[in-house]
């Protein structure tokens, strides 16, 4: 049987487990993904420290970039009214980069989504594990009552009424005992029953870390593109105390880009780690929190051909058990009824009781065997390391082309505003045409001037 | 057990599937999926042709727009320098006309990936289906041979042993017959071979058509970009061949919007007729190409308590032969062996023959359960009737906004070009600023001159 088709770690996932790793003294760390241990925790950490190093560049660029412009400008004349050479470029490359910040926004709806759409996927492959779990784990307590109960009532009458022919009471018990036999495997199949660890609860956090995550960035993206607007609006109308303004929040949305990558690059690195070998973690994990033993686990995590069902021996045993206890019936039906017709009822009602079993015990066979679940396990995996680490690498996308933009537009935005003429003059230039031919002309005398 | 959670028909699949109806003699046509009755078809050609009608539409207001703006023009003074009144207003209105077409070619992006999301869902969910039913086949074909192979060499061998002792061999021969019966009702469970319709095959259609469509819409969103990005060009450079050519590029891409609106709009509603209630319309369509009795399909299909597992009597009957097989393999073992120690090797030899045999047996219970199937059926709905109708209604956004963005663009575009300055004197404005202070003082005065 095998995997089902198409589980394969994606080229990222390669790419990034094929990253160098270091830990705080630049050691390198295998990349195995182990995050208890403290050396792949500080390999994680140190990732993310590159974000908060390329923030500080950036920071010490612009400062440097705008400390430069400030002091070394070449002495105006007063009262001059030639504008500083470069002031067009200035403007076109602070909106250029405001509309890559645009395009940047729009790549990070787009990674949020698809994040999302892989932890639901995850969390909706946990619900359904969840749910052949607790259908095996009521299923089995089901026939077990049914077959107490026919035990109890059905044999017990049967017994009672057969009891002059000492053969066929003996037959009757022999029923009983495989009855109370099949109850007692059954009972056994039962695994998931008393493990403290429930995929519905872990299903629920995941979906709520989930909520909060997909709406933090929501709020940034939502922030940085009405920073993008505001500062064109403020460009336009050229309002210095709008562009002042938008030029701290574009500070403050950098810092936040930045902090945002190094989280994403670090949980990117994690997730590719885990997704290029997750079996062994998983087993691991599982077998510390449900105390199960590895034979079970590694049935449903692996499900190939080296790995034996461990129920077999117990639903083949139920099984033989079931078809003793049919022809048990069968001889009894055959032997006894014509000598004490009042058999008849009970014995009707068993093979009703034995039949619905023996269809329970199929359903059961099938719930039990490793494909269902592993194709949950499966699917999980996918949505957490295909899906979601592709958003997040389209989050990580947003944040480099949001952080390259926000930077070039707080080096451009102070040259531009000291370009502004004083705000006076221009308290009502709402409608300004940038391809008017009228100003076209008087920008290519300035143009030619410069 | 019943349907795993959360497959429920979403609110937009209400909402398209309560739109009311008609055929081509406006008479109500219902809104069950029923793409054979011409009706239907009419009224989803009725769907498609409001598309028409838009297109249809748009293009005479264009035009009215047009002549009565080049006709019922206020009489220009000859050599009169002054620019026509609204020429800035007309500017950014094709300027914001073309960034709401920008932004519907995002949203387009993100629908057609999720559309192609969708189908690429429901092939891989025809994968699983044909990966279990060809298992099926598969455990089938390979138990009832070691059965057939163990009935022929070893339970011959023991026979031949066991020949001086006709009781022995009469059990013998009874444990022959019920291999011979397993293998005949196995034979019977490989429900799917010799169904001329295989998964295989519709999947690997509907991924080769989904590529084409994917690959159509891409082409499409890419030119639609074009045109925008090539308009504003134009629109800057103030180069008139430039928004010529893009006002005729314009104009096909309105007729290309509206068309693959219309294909939008008659595709999303005749999958949310589907959607509103798809078991029906299926089960009629795989009885039809596969001839298999409803029984199978409806177990399959609709997998809840209602419908009994039609397998169940074979299963039953082969699991009681098993276990049959067993008892008489116990007996001869416990008989026959003292007196003939040559009995022990193809005894134990067809001891694992049926060990292998009743693990292949709950194998093959776990893959004929209506859960794996059902699963698959259910993803490929989801896929296709949740993430690719999600996509659609997201293409239709696109559709929309990119037929209202160049229906704009083409009233503004003639009316921008018409105020530009004959083309020589402005063969080198690259750098034209929009917001450079030196421009808006001449604009300033020129606002306050209309």
């Amino acid at each position: 049987m095998g995997a089902p088709p198409g589980y394969r770690p994606s080229a990222w996932v390669h790419l990034l487990h094929q990253l160098p790793r270091a830990d705080f003294q630049l050691r390198p760390v295998p990349s195995g993904f182990a995050p208890q241990e403290q050396e792949y925790q500080q390999a994680l950490l140190l990732v993310a420290a590159l974000a908060g190093l390329g923030l500080g560049l950036s920071l010490i660029f612009i400062a440097v970039y705008l400390i430069r412009f400030c002091c070394c400008r070449p002495p105006e004349p007063p009262g001059s009214k030639t504008p500083s050479p470069g002031g067009g470029c200035v403007t076109w490359s602070c909106i250029v980069a405001l509309l890559a910040g645009c395009i940047g926004i729009g790549i990070g709806f787009y990674g949020n989504s698809e994040t999302s759409d892989g932890v639901s996927q995850l969390s909706s492959a946990l619900l359904h594990a969840n749910h052949t779990l607790s259908a095996i784990d009521h299923l089995v307590l089901e026939t077990v009552e049914r077959l107490g109960e026919a035990v109890r009532t059905e044999l017990t009458t049967l017994e009672e009424v057969l009891e002059p022919r000492t053969e066929l009471v003996a037959a009757a018990r022999g029923a009983r005992r495989q009855a109370e036999a099949v109850a007692q495997q059954l009972q056994g199949l039962a695994f998931w029953q008393g493990v403290p660890l429930s995929p519905l609860q872990v299903a629920e956090d995941v979906s709520f870390v989930e909520e909060y995550r997909w709406l933090a960035y929501v709020l940034l993206l939502l922030l940085e593109l009405l920073v993008c607007l505001f500062t064109l609006l403020g460009l336009a109308k050229q309002s210095k105390w709008l562009v002042i303004v938008m030029t701290v929040m574009s500070l403050l949305v950098l810092v936040l880009s930045w902090g945002s990558m190094g989280l994403e690059a670090a949980t990117a690195v994690g997730l590719s780690d885990f997704y290029s070998n997750p079996d062994p973690y998983v087993l691991n994990l599982t077998q510390e929190e449900t105390g199960l033993s590895s034979d079970i686990l590694s049935y449903y995590f692996l499900c190939n051909q080296a790995v034996s069902n461990p129920f077999q021996q117990r639903l083949t045993l139920s099984q033989r058990a079931l078809a003793n206890i049919h022809s048990q019936l069968l001889g009894l039906e055959r032997e006894a009824v014509p000598q004490f017709p009042s058999a008849q009822k009970p014995l009707l009602s068993l093979e009703e009781t034995l039949n619905v079993t023996e269809g329970n015990f199929h359903q059961l066979v099938a719930l039990l065997h490793c494909r269902g679940l592993h194709k949950d396990y499966g699917a999980a995996l996918r949505g957490l390391c295909e899906d979601a680490l592709e958003g997040l690498l389209f989050l990580l996308l947003f944040s480099l082309l949001s952080a390259g933009a926000l930077a070039t537009a707080l080096c451009s935005l102070p040259r531009a505003w000291a370009l502004f003429p004083p705000s006076d003059d221009y308290d009502d230039t709402d409608d300004d045409d940038p391809f008017n031919p009228q100003e076209s002309k008087r920008f290519v005398q300035w143009q030619s001037s410069i």
